[in-house]
């Protein structure tokens, strides 16, 4: 049975990955009273005072919604609120599991924009944090720039901002081992969706010179016209010198390739055609953009995938959890681009220069150092930014 | 210490009284593999080729979310999402201890009604039922018709319906106390919100031949016109006698007296004008109408309130646990009618011919038999009516 099968016979043992645990016993009358009315009427009346307390009185200092609408779910595409739910208890067990969050899936039935950020809004009293997951490029970035203008609590996209720190903590540690400077380098995106975007945005916050970005329609350049308005953006933000083509034309002479694309598009001469020691990034899940054996065969220097239990596995679950336990410690209002660099900085920190090897760029996602380390950086950087509470 | 101040206390030790709890363990990268990427998606495909699966693969089979805008929030009146938290979070505690069921709270930061109709459509389909709680009157009577007619899941209004479910099988006991039919007494309801005109309208459903509602503004009565449509509603279907006036002049001849209404408002003499042996329920919480023992002294041949710890609690802990079980354990998309005489009928035959007694109408809010009888009540009245999934 491969990992597909057993995980579906899994998810039909488990019926659900998640459920609730009581913190307050009710066995007696007096319980109830305490628990639930009259007592309770208490902590509301507190809490109606002075809001902060809801923080102290109720879970939502440790609680976080991953919100989907389901339109962009793994590989799947748009598959709907309902079909969407495996994933998002998945990762709603991941928070619990590696930071101790208590976490809640929320599948919207509905596509519209203004309506995702409505009802988003309306519940996002009830959680400390809002994890937006799945959202389908370009909604997603419209969607999340709204909320964290409205809302009053961290409002992350992971598809977009996880990926991108992560990839961003990857980048250094592999610039580290070929001895290049982020400055100097030229570094080629291919594909301009969420996570594509957001990557060359926080590659560029962290001190890249030179990002170019290449879509379906070819790379990405200042002046032309783009119907999608993230392609707009960045185009006018990248590509200094101007290239025009496709993928191949692109990556001749490339310091960096990263791929949020699809399968087996990168062949192993357009690895060769990029610059000495190449960084390469193929992070197309499952099957990858040109695979690490292959990579590595056509000179690759360091090779980073989306891969389970391969080295330099760039997994997601290296940074929500411990972005999160950061953002939640200090009550965070919001997640700033210093949050985020502190936190790939962190997260590239806990690599010491014994360790770095072209193998050895990030720690093991199961590393119980990894969420202290994010969390502490987050939480330093938030109380930077005054965007803490407490 | 009072009950306020201790349950004060406890909220701060909680600091929530819930949290998430694992079924899947996540230990290793295979774990990882199976919970979340890539084995995951499998389990989203099995739903999106059949969406009924998501009631076998996600935790949505034993679901609920406990759904409020903070509006009516136990006798507080419109405290806000956030101060509404420490009721929904007990709320949720009671579905967990009572029926083992994964409940959620929802406070929405929004009292337009078409919003958050919007809103709670929009997240339905990530549970097995929808619980309103605390939503103000006579907007939850238009929520909850509307989210009936979209949802195809239960939606039901616990203010509402939970109480007049326990307030009808402890009438159709201390009926059975006094010896009278249900189709020849006159019952006077005092105070017209959200449970009044639930109850009036489930005593009418059990077959009540008069019912008499009365407001702040008086007697309603057919033919004055009212602002409130829930009151303009009822005034049709009650008031056989087209009595006029206040409480005062509706409870003289009465055979029974249920308030839902203000502290102290009932004397003594109100009780002594009432007919012979009557019933009163004066539920008004934390402080009755009329409290239990100057009811006894004017009179009253069976007496049941809000208090915990008196006999003949009328507690909606009664109910609500088990409706939605029995709910659940079919899958069904709604809560009919049908359903709701079910659970009332399945309550008050908890308390038989032996046991009953003016002093013991329902069974006591921890006895273990009543969510067994009530779940299994209900699912039987749902495959009657074909609203079962299962």
């Amino acid at each position: 049975m491969d990992v597909y099968e057993k995980s579906l016979k899994k998810h039909y043992e488990w019926a659900g990955k998640l459920e609730v645990k009581l913190r307050a016993k009710i066995e007696t009358l007096d319980d109830l009273a305490l628990c639930y009315t009259p007592g309770v009427s208490r902590a509301c009346t507190e809490i109606a005072a002075d809001k902060s307390k809801s923080f102290e009185l109720t879970g939502r200092h440790n609680t976080v919604a991953v919100v989907t609408d389901g339109t962009a779910v793994l590989g799947l595409g748009d598959i709907g609120p309902e079909a969407a739910m495996p994933v998002m208890e998945g990762k709603c067990a991941l928070f619990k599991a590696f930071a101790g969050i208590d976490a809640t899936p929320v599948c919207l039935d509905t596509k519209d924009v203004d309506e995702i950020v409505k009802v988003v809004a309306a519940i996002s009293k009830s959680y400390g944090g809002i994890n937006l997951e799945d959202i389908s490029a370009p909604r997603c970035f419209e969607i999340e720039r709204r909320l964290k203008e409205i809302c009053d609590i961290p409002v992350f996209h992971d598809d977009q901002h996880g990926t991108a720190i992560v990839a961003g903590a990857a980048l250094l540690n592999a610039l580290r081992v070929v001895g290049k400077d982020i400055r100097a380098v030229r570094i080629v995106i291919n594909g301009a969706g969420s996570a594509g975007i957001a990557i060359a945005k926080f590659f560029l916050d962290l001190g890249a010179g030179d990002v170019v970005c290449v879509d379906k329609c070819g790379v990405l350049v200042d002046g032309e016209h783009y119907e999608n308005p993230a392609h707009e953006e960045i185009s006018k933000r990248t590509n200094k010198t101007k290239i025009r083509g496709t993928l191949a034309d692109a990556i001749v002479g490339a310091d960096v390739f990263l791929g949020v694309s699809a399968p087996k598009i990168v062949s192993k001469a357009m690895i060769k055609s990029m610059a000495a020691d190449p960084i390469v990034f193929p992070l197309a899940n499952p099957v990858p953009e040109i695979t690490r054996e292959e990579a590595l065969e056509a000179g690759a220097a360091v090779v980073g995938t989306g891969a389970s239990g391969k080295p330099n596995q760039i997994n997601n679950v290296l940074m929500f959890p411990g972005i999160f336990r950061g953002a939640l410690d200090c009550r965070a209002r919001d997640i700033t681009d210093n949050m985020k660099r502190a936190a790939a900085a962190a997260l590239s920190a806990l690599v010491s220069d014994e360790e770095l090897h072209a193998d050895y760029i990030l720690p093991n996602p199961l590393d119980k150092r990894v969420v202290k380390a994010v969390s502490q950086a987050v939480t330093d950087a938030a109380r930077q930014d005054g965007v803490n509470r407490i």
